[in-house]
């Protein structure tokens, strides 16, 4: 597999672990789960399957210091920076087109910086598999068993069976459905028929390129200007220049949902997307008491408290409480039902229809 | 009234409001209810009753900076300052000791500083109804019609009425009764002959020596060791010296239980003693919620959230919690049900267990 390489998008934001995850410090480049933070795990998980000059970065430029400094190993003509957020689909393109045009033999591993992942091996063992498959010219994603009728996630309907590589069975991909309402979820769920998204893809480089050509004619335009400049002086100016003509979108939207030949490999890795404290709190370690404390905490002297998740940097005391999630940073305190985990992005918004872009 | 002296002991702890109670600040030099600290309001609520030159103030020399500050229009030689912390009774002798050499015809209301007033000027028409029921020979106390069948105070059962004065009705006290479990807490409200015991005393000098004498003989002989040395170069020697034979106990206990001549005057004061976060959060002023926000807190959001108080200086957010007591300090951060605030005392005594005093 001397021609696989994984492309690791750092963006994205997570306002739904406000007041922990900051506009200038997003959850991937905090140690939510691990001792590292989750983009750093996302870089180290994938060795030894990828060697560093085989790992892509693709980060807004206002995260360069920050991902460069947490993944040093990783060469510097592989972090591609974006100078703007513009969204998955975009990020997914300009990576692609940059290593498309070092090796057009490339196959791309497209991976998420912001999703904990526990079984390790067995998700390298997943990404060696789709390998295989993306070479009988499959774009191959992975499948998350869904475990609750979750409406934050998109799902994809499993098709006929294609083929197995390397123990996994690969099916074709027939359907993809937004996040869908909970009646529907449960009809999913229940089915036996569908997988959560997991947001991850594996494909041949040539073949995305194709795709994009195919699908998205703007975005192919600019991305053939970029790979024209990749590793010449004119780069910058020109990947600037470019990156106005790529419209906002996933990359959900911009390929993969009418994309040909998808496959979906059914994985059991122990996915979370951490999406708020609540699916933090169920990937935590926790206590008899099933309570978690994270952070530098001074100690936490928890009396008749179950289940509950605390973030701090002092010394905290809780009586007679139950199911919450207490997080206290220099400027904010959050106090919040792990049921009610969700609404954590109203007071985000609150803040920002408030100007409190401090504290956002 | 010009021989009418007020006696405000301000010493006293008040760990079940930890993390704001602290040892080196406690409670009474907090403003946890008003503006200003609760030491500061039982200075100013007695004006224009008493004037400054008649308001004496003892705490232990640890505060002496802090009461001389929050007090600044008290004479210098009125605040008598404790070498150590003996409990109320000791605290009591040395101010009685003191005055009484002054004035031997003095009448002395011994009053607390870490009790919520409400209604201030019914507080200084009782202490003038006090004062003329003490002026007939009666120790006078302040009973506070019980609002629940509390298990945190003392009760003084009603007997005979004995006088009016100024409109109020002074009572024998038939007893004094120690804090009692909930079912005899029960009975002495429904048989509404019980008030509780505010903790204050109206007595005149010359009786209150007299009572010591009778009583409690060994804190007489320092009494009238102190009183000899009273503004003269041999005060601060003879009352250390003369400190360490007092026996430590509250004034209760030493005096009042076996009192003789003692008056009851029932008050609808809107007195609180702020022993925990529940009882301060009664005294409160809460919103269409039942919230409440205290502190310098940079704002709260507050969704879904009934019936909790907020001490923090930072923006706090709470969703969908109920009935909680959030504390934050530099140093502290304490979530409690208001249901459970009592066993706050629990935490500290956690604390001074394994050692972190900085913290208590």
């Amino acid at each position: 597999m001397e021609h696989f390489y994984a492309l690791i998008m750092a963006g994205g934001g997570g306002t739904r672990l406000w007041p922990m995850s900051r506009k200038q410090t997003p959850k991937q480049f905090l140690p939510l789960v691990e001792d590292e933070s989750m983009f750093r795990v996302s870089v180290t998980r994938l060795s030894p399957l990828f060697s560093p000059d085989h790992i892509y970065i693709v980060a807004g430029e206002r995260y360069a210091d920050e991902v460069k400094k947490q993944a040093p190993e990783i060469p510097e003509q592989n972090f591609i920076l974006e100078p703007s957020a513009r969204d998955s689909g975009p990020a997914a393109a300009l990576g692609v087109a940059v290593i498309h045009q070092r090796d057009p033999e490339a196959t791309i591993a497209i991976l998420t910086a912001d999703h904990h992942i526990a079984d390790k091996a067995g998700f390298r063992d997943a990404l060696a598999s789709a390998y295989d498959v993306a070479q009988q010219g499959y774009i191959v994603t992975f499948g998350i068993s869904p475990s609750l009728p979750s409406t934050a996630y998109g799902y994809i309907r499993r098709g006929q069976p294609l083929t197995q590589a390397r123990g996994l069975q690969a099916y074709h991909a027939a359907k993809f459905e937004e996040k869908p309402p909970l009646d529907v979820a449960i009809q999913f769920l229940t089915s036996g028929e569908y997988s959560w998204n997991s947001g991850m893809f594996i494909w041949r480089a040539d073949q995305a390129m194709a795709e994009f050509k195919r699908q998205r004619p703007d975005y192919y335009q600019q991305m053939t200007r970029i790979a024209a400049a990749v590793d010449t002086p004119a780069y910058q100016g020109t990947l600037r220049a470019a990156w106005e003509g790529f419209e906002r979108k996933s990359l959900d939207y911009a390929v993969m949902e009418h994309a040909e030949r998808i496959a979906v490999i059914p994985v059991d890795i122990g996915w979370s997307d951490v999406g708020s404290w609540s699916t933090l709190y169920d990937v935590l370690s926790t206590d008899d008491s099933g309570n978690c404390a994270r952070g530098n905490a001074a100690g936490w002297i928890a009396i008749d408290t179950h289940n509950t998740l605390v973030y701090s940097g002092k010394l905290v005391a809780t009586i007679g409480v139950n199911d919450l999630v207490v997080v206290e940073t220099d400027d904010a305190l959050l106090i919040c039902t792990r049921e009610r985990a969700q609404d954590v992005k109203t007071v985000v918004e609150h803040l920002k229809a408030t100007n409190q872009h401090d504290l956002v």
